[in-house]
């Protein structure tokens, strides 16, 4: 008889959804909404990014490839690992995939159902998204506005169990943009080869850091024994919509994953590998530049915030959201989030999205116009005091 | 303690990876191989669809949109089944996702590790992989060159227990190259229907038809109850490099696959998806021409194959492949593939690469250059009889 699997039973929704749903019927209505719930740049990526896709077009590359990626692309991540991290992974440590699928891949391949994996709370949902849907335990370490939204490694060491098959580290952090500092990095890299557990470590926001410098864990092991790095080029590079990352780990892990997407999905196009390439090219003036404009924005959407009564917003070193505490206004983060969308037509994603220690915290993607900032952030001022 | 999960086990390396290996050892040497062994046309698409694709990129579709497709595409999928079959989807019942994302995520949403899917052997090579990694039971239905590679739906019957939650049926086929009749097809919907289980209809091949025409079972149930189409852009449209895809099919189905794209991959590239609308508006003489040219590849290659001794190939009505019997050679169809590669310089794949029944037949893509068809099958000629 038919019907569904036991997997689609931990299928979650989108967790954000009541919001989008309400944004969409408001924008529907006419209504101007101020959209900061979307994790992504209202910029858009280099033109010379956009170039190589079309040239890559023109000249052919729009036929099967290796399912592991483009060996010019994995050449390029290979060199800016190294001029990042200082050590240059085998070609054969490299495998191109979007990042969610690393998450879903290296999770499939290192855990089985019942056992488990080790994130931060708040996380990123898709950790949770994949954890559920695979029947996997998800075990969280919280992450606390007074440690600077850093994970403590004491913490995740207290957490381990004979089930732990994977730790994710995530660095700069969503939704909180935390930084994790090098020794606590070297402790979590430390913790991983004491107890001989996976590490993937999610470097998806690495290009987006404020006045501090990226710590990988993988320079331990230089991603040869259980360090797996996730990157991509939708945060760095505002390529959101090329769905385009990699993964840096164990050639053998490598090669598990790399026959699990060729099954599931052949290759990504061509065309957008030779984007990434691109990106990976794109001078470093280039890059400073773009991220000064992103601190200016950051800097204002704090200053604004702080202006508002009942909320406290600290300055995140990292990644691309402000997530401020709210407590004051008396409101749950969701409540606050309904609010300040009727009232204030402002979008912005409930802190408990991301795990319950989110709670009282919502998170708000900055890369936007000034005057929306600007704008949104009075509307919601006055919808805050006039509740009062 | 880390290790690889049990799921890895059922990774299968890809079935023809040996003859690939050897292809590439070839190549590398300088040697020139005919390469019959890639299921891709060797023609480039319509200049409409790169272009469309470079339009897109310049109008800024290049963020994140809906896990299901964007909307502009989902409708032209309805207009373009309502043209080819007679009834139009809602749109709802489509998700835009890669060919082989459907065939994992349709069995991964339907069928519990242990229970059983019901396909052809031959059949195609990733049905085989993504139930072997997924613990699912692949229950075969031999198709025979006597019956033209056509499935038997009687013989399907008599496979069905109460384990079998999915029948995957492919018209035209990979690798034969069979076309089922209306009727057959429809005694397969009334199967599905009477023993009430998920039927995924393959129409990847739909528009590589010679001289008659395609049959869906969806027209019963209009994809509203238990069939599920596959089809997609790769063959129809040679647009292999853009894995583009899509699936019609019940709405809550549709929905959880959505879920499970979402969480892994978030969406297709939209500029993407745009080349997918460009594809489906192509004018029908423009389709007509690319399957006479089409044709007359199919034609050559059988006429020539029929040439060499101990090789009969009779004529396929659909798809891009051809599957000659090499019995009459007195080689396995490995040891075949072999010898053709080595002293012919001939790339082709194994039938048993297919399935136990593909023994005794190899798979050669025809949508090559003239001139190589009739050199390649020279070649093998003065191999084969040398040998003897």
């Amino acid at each position: 008889m038919k019907g569904f699997s036991k997997l689609t039973q931990g299928l979650l929704g989108q967790p954000m959804l009541d919001i989008l749903t309400n944004v969409c019927a408001l924008e529907a209505a006419g209504k101007k909404v101020y959209r900061f719930e979307v994790g992504d740049a209202n910029i858009d990526p280099y033109p010379h990014v956009i170039n190589a896709t079309k040239e890559a077009l023109d000249a052919g590359h729009i036929k099967y490839v290796d399912s592991l990626g483009i060996l010019p692309l994995r050449e390029a991540v290979c060199g800016y690992t190294e001029r990042k991290l200082g050590f240059r992974p085998a070609v054969s440590q490299v495998a191109v995939m979007p990042a969610n699928s690393v998450i879903d891949f290296v999770m499939r391949c290192v855990v089985n159902p019942g056992e488990e994996v080790i994130f931060s709370d708040p996380g990123f949902a898709v950790y949770i998204a994949v954890a559920s849907y695979l029947g996997i335990k998800a075990v969280k370490v919280p992450v606390r506005e007074e440690n600077e939204f850093r994970l403590n490694p004491e913490e995740l060491l207290s957490r381990i169990t004979d089930k732990t098959r994977l730790i994710i580290i995530t660095s700069p952090q969503n939704p909180t943009g935390g930084v994790m500092t090098e020794a606590e990095m070297l402790r979590v890299a430390e913790i991983a080869r004491e107890k001989d557990i996976y590490l993937l470590s999610d470097e998806i926001y690495a290009e987006n850091l404020y006045d501090c410098r990226h710590y990988s864990p993988a320079v331990v092991d230089q991603c040869r024994e259980r360090t797996i790095i996730l990157s991509g080029f939708s945060k760095g590079h505002s390529m959101s919509g090329w769905r385009l990352g990699y993964a840096i780990g164990p050639a053998d892990l490598i090669a598990k994953m790399g026959q699990m997407f060729e099954t599931v999905y052949t290759c990504v196009p061509p065309f957008i590998q030779y984007a990434g390439i691109s990106a990976l090219n794109t001078p470093a003036e280039l890059m400073a530049e773009r991220i000064s404009r992103y601190k200016k924005l950051r800097d204002l959407m704090v200053e604004k915030l702080n202006e508002i009564p009942g909320i406290t917003c600290s300055i995140p070193k990292g990644a691309i959201y402000v997530f401020p505490n709210i407590t004051g206004t008396g409101l749950t983060s969701k409540e606050f989030a309904q609010l300040v969308l009727e009232k204030a037509g402002v979008a912005v994603v409930p802190g408990s999205c991301f795990g319950e220690n989110g709670e009282g915290y919502v998170r708000l993607c900055y890369v936007r116009d000034e005057a929306m900032i600007t704008e949104a952030c009075a509307a919601m001022k006055i919808a805050l005091t006039a509740r009062g």
